[in-house]
């Protein structure tokens, strides 16, 4: 089979955006021999090969390739390969479309520490792995994404405070304040309840094995177009998670007085007033991953879950 | 609006199919004397009402009512009230299907107890709700059902002991062995793993609401394309519920020793053997079920699960 | 039976320590008008009445009453009604020792809005329960604190920032730091694990029905000698709550380098840094509450519940 | 230090009781070549070495050594060391008491395959650790064990109709019955609740790790005066884990009119009725269990349950 991807951009900085728990520093120093080898590698196949501007800074061996800001990746390129962890990915996830036809670049994902739940190549194997994919022998797969806004009422009509695009979750948190936060939740105009907690999570399928996994929430399998509603540290027993319809528009309300806090995959906002409102749609943009032929996601979902290990 | 219904079958038997912590007296004691006025009001909004033969055996006041078989209603009536609890709804949405198209009769739920997760409409309130739905002024909504077969390995090859029609979950269970069950599952070919647990239920939208709940399984959301996969009691900390496409084939397969039990919505078939295969596709039929006009999911949700309610 | 409380305090102010999710208003706004009349029946019964200073202050028809501030009743009087919600009891049970031999002053609790845990004769009910108490006809129950102590490393040595009873728990939590915590555990100087989780609950037998049991945590009965141990939406799933003896130390050290804040009941206190250490020890003072005659713990845990209800 | 046990016996059969989920032939087959090896090693320290009678007939390597039918080790031996998994030594900890004074005898657990919650040390290394151990250099630890009755009411009073010892647990569940099970729940004669479930499940400490934590229930520290009643898929989302003090007695009585099974660390009761009483006290007997120095409960709890992997 031919060559299917001639303009293949490489991409090994992190954080594109920060991640719970990552440890960036160890990250990068493992990332950052590989990515000449990798290069090479690409090159060897016949792929031209650009650097994403920050990563060239802070890799060794990519001298004399060219560079380009992360912006203009999507428009010029016709793949990435992304090498970090999973924070890495998502963030590539979130912003690598083309800006014309909002459609996502095709991302590979290479994970430069422990295997991720989608970056799924590991450094060992991606000598062997990479080059029957870039000749097509691959299985894409789209990820949803959440288009997320706080909208704050004010004594001049309502203003969009926050507008941002989440790969993994959105969640509501009543962060320093003490007690729980309450929220009027609404899902396409209709009531669903006032929920009392310590917050919720609005998450996507790709976010589902992460925080809302931890808060008691399902794993949504990636096809599923849906949205799982988990519930942080209830004060109501039977406040259980709910998976939602990712067509319809979800709307959590800040009803409680005290200050509480919002993340959009780990992009904070701070000071949520009462009556702030969040409002979570499915954005029309849809991110897509390659994975070697015969991947299947139950096999990184047993792996990193450690099912079947006794 | 004009009459949208003219031949309406009138079902209150119970079970149509038997319900884990049904009370099948109660619930049939109360619907009685409902059910003849309930007859007379569709009369009066000039609805032809035949009576479904067993409910015409148990009931008082329906007297001079044709009857009919209940696998002939589908057939003759173009729309059926239910009056009982969710296992009298769910029996009936289990088997009224048009015999060539396969098309699900219209379901009322009147609840005679108790309101239900599909019976929403009380005896206290129908005389009010009935007439503008029997109008048009209606939501109605489509339930998945799932078929399931058990097959079973033999040296003449395999052969099918067991083939139904589930709403609302299908469930492998140790039963009466002590120690676990052990079961081998895969999705379309997929291998997921190897689960130990005192069983295994795989639930609809509407089944999210029942075994699968007390399991520690999510509320699924009835527009959500998606089966519940939730251990019971798992061996193994971390194997927690997935939601999966309901367009995909589920195969669930015996293998430990033991002797183990499989229910399709309470159906019960013992003596499942090691190497029993239990498959699972989402049924080419649909039961559907109209609701009043401004009827809400959540509302339904909220009361059934006491939320809000301090 | 002769009277055997002859020197009575009366406490209704609220907070006395502040309690999430806790409506002081309303609250207090209800206890009002019920203070003069509980104190009309105490004198009636032959006992002294005194009211605590700030409730006198916030209260109706106490005119008249000697006042004792707070920290004076232990050692004036031999019991103390206290009319509010468990919040309210809680300040209460926390303070109401003897200064010189430690002994926790009796206290009977009078909820002027639901049902408390641990406030349970209510406002309609006083009259008739209340004569019987104050002539012995009760149940005394012990209830266990926790002293608790924030130990700061320094240049010049390890040093003390914040000391305080609880009797719910003590709460180390990620606050508005995005990511989690993690904190090194250790139970008499033996390590238990690291833990990394939005946060940990050390909870008492009598805070186990608060925040904890949203977390996931267990019901303890008041008469097990030990505390749960419970993570709030931890990274690990196999972090399950565990119950440890009362008898023992428990610390909690911050080993992430993100701010944490810490909760001893609600107390807070922020700017956790990265070393600081929470240690638990079971207090030498015991909390003494009294309850009608025949009184069950599980009786209210049945009612608060919902248990047995549908 | 002097030699502390003079006279041990050597267990290595299974089961002594059945135990869900074990493998008892690898697990023999693993532990035959090696009991010869530990009686050698007992022998060279001074040690007179006794082989459990069935233990002998299974094992090589045994012979000449004189052999005694396992119930009358615990009066002619000062300690035994069991060589299994954790259902063995669950069985020797159920049957190893002196006939006259009740005294548990002390044992030391080898496990012949994983790492188990109450065998701590491996084939590997025992050799190194048994010497110091039978020395005196050890820790030592009382498990507490259940007492439990079956009770059946008749037309002639009511009679015992099981009666044993369990160290797990003791489990009711409605077995092949469909639906649920309804139990009305006492402890010391006072109504807990009506439970619907699966089943319900006591556990002492040490069960707590076992099947009452696949359903749920915390961990309790072996020193925890208590049981965890865990529900197993209860109908009411409230019904959660309570921690009940162990020197209270514990009633469980079917309600409902299926049949149900109960089980005493597996040794099974089937075909329950309605009425029968399942009677559950702390036994006056303790189990024994030798640690070596510096052994802590929690490395073992932290490597059983894969804590601070990541």
């Amino acid at each position: 089979m031919n060559l299917q991807f001639r303009q293949v951009a490489l991409i090994g900085r992190y954080p594109l955006a920060p991640q719970p728990g990552g440890n960036p520093g160890a990250a990068s120093l493992r990332a950052r021999p590989a990515l000449g080898g990798i290069a090479a590698l690409l090159q060897a196949q016949g792929c031209a090969v650009v650097v994403e501007a920050q990563t060239a800074l802070a890799a060794d061996g990519l001298d004399g390739l060219p560079t380009l800001a992360l912006e203009d990746i999507a428009s010029r390129c016709d793949l990435a390969l992304v090498v970090g962890g999973d924070g890495t990915m998502l963030g590539a996830g979130r912003v690598l479309f083309h800006p014309d036809t909002g459609e996502g670049l095709p991302l590979i994902g290479i994970n430069s520490g422990r295997l991720g739940f989608i970056t799924d190549i590991s450094l060992e194997s991606y000598a062997s792995v990479l080059p029957p994919m870039l000749h097509g022998e691959y299985e894409a797969e789209g990820r949803a994404l959440m288009q997320a806004r706080v909208i704050r009422p004010g004594p001049d009509g309502d203003r969009c405070v926050f507008d941002a695009l989440a790969m993994n979750d959105v969640v509501v948190h009543r962060g320093n304040s003490s007690g729980m936060v309450e929220l009027h939740v609404e899902v396409d105009g209709r009531f669903v309840a006032n929920h009392r907690a310590d917050g919720l999570i609005l998450a996507t399928p790709t976010g589902s094995t992460a925080y809302s996994l931890s808060a008691g929430g399902p794993i949504l399998h990636p096809a599923i177009a849906g949205w799982v509603l988990a519930p942080i540290a209830p004060h109501s027993l039977s406040n259980r998670p709910v998976v939602l319809p990712s067509d319809s528009e979800v709307s959590l309300q800040i009803v409680s007085e005290r200050e509480a806090m919002v993340n959009f995959d780990m992009q904070t906002l701070t000071a949520l007033q009462q009556g702030d409102l969040i409002l979570v749609r499915r954005s029309a943009r849809t991110a897509r991953f390659l994975h070697p032929r015969g991947w299947s996601y139950f096999d990184t979902l047993r792996k990193k879950l450690h099912w079947n290990e006794t």
